[in-house]
């Protein structure tokens, strides 16, 4: 029996050495460049409709639409870089000892995005520059409490 | 005619200064940090296959599928930052001088996407594994040319 659970944990240590996924940082720096990496694009690309937001550039929906599709894909990239283990970076500990909390304001920006999505479709400028705002409330909430002051 | 000539030149100017296009960068440093990020993103989600394509990680379709879709919508991003007056960052000279040789390393990437996007829809290994190669062969041979030296 003693052998049997013996030969189980041998296997199970092969596996998590030797079958890298997909989903791996090497490294914790790795993460902390990544998620850097992927805020920065997030902010570019949300930054930019900000002088549509604020009538300092002409509302295009197609444009619009486009630039949230790609905030979509991005919008889900950093949250897989956070995690046991990979602290550090622009991060403050928060992330990790209120893992709950940071878990809500992950679910505050994407509940967000959806609704951005769903008025940049209608085209109304009103509903864009309203979600928009609520968007860049929630990108800022969760930077007050969980990224280090620059 | 004259005064003409200069009422549209006047137009134009005010349409360049007073309309902030959605896709520009205030500066320089901006662009090079927006570019250096989607490289950075471009780099892990490439990187995240080679133990698949080096056959040290199993072969997952569906993974290897999900992965290249995040990747096609990357490999998009870095083009739009480089451009006359947006030298700097990792960048070598030869991005500005050598513009034409810059533009066909970005085709031969794209090519190679493609082709990779094509072989990964059809779950064959072999025909993922070769054009990955050729993915991470344009990527280098672009970076030997045109990144500075790390």
């Amino acid at each position: 029996m003693k052998k049997k659970i013996g030969l189980f944990a041998v296997a199970g240590l092969i596996a998590l050495v030797s079958t890298p996924s997909m989903a791996q940082f090497a490294k914790a720096e790795d993460a902390a460049k990544y998620r850097g990496a992927a805020m920065a694009l997030i902010g570019s690309h949300f930054g930019r409709m900000a002088p549509v937001a604020k009538k300092e550039a002409p509302y295009d929906k197609q444009k619009i639409q486009e630039n949230i599709a790609v905030l979509n894909v991005l919008a889900d990239l950093p949250w897989t870089a956070y995690g046991p283990g990979k602290e550090g970076g622009e991060s403050r500990p928060e992330v990790w000892s209120d893992s709950e909390g940071f878990k809500q304001a992950q679910d505050k920006f994407k509940t967000g995005m959806t609704k951005l999505t769903a008025a940049s479709d209608t085209g109304d400028f009103d509903a864009f520059r309203v979600a928009f705002g609520e968007v860049g409330k929630s990108c800022k909430s969760c930077h007050d409490s969980y990224r280090k002051k620059k």
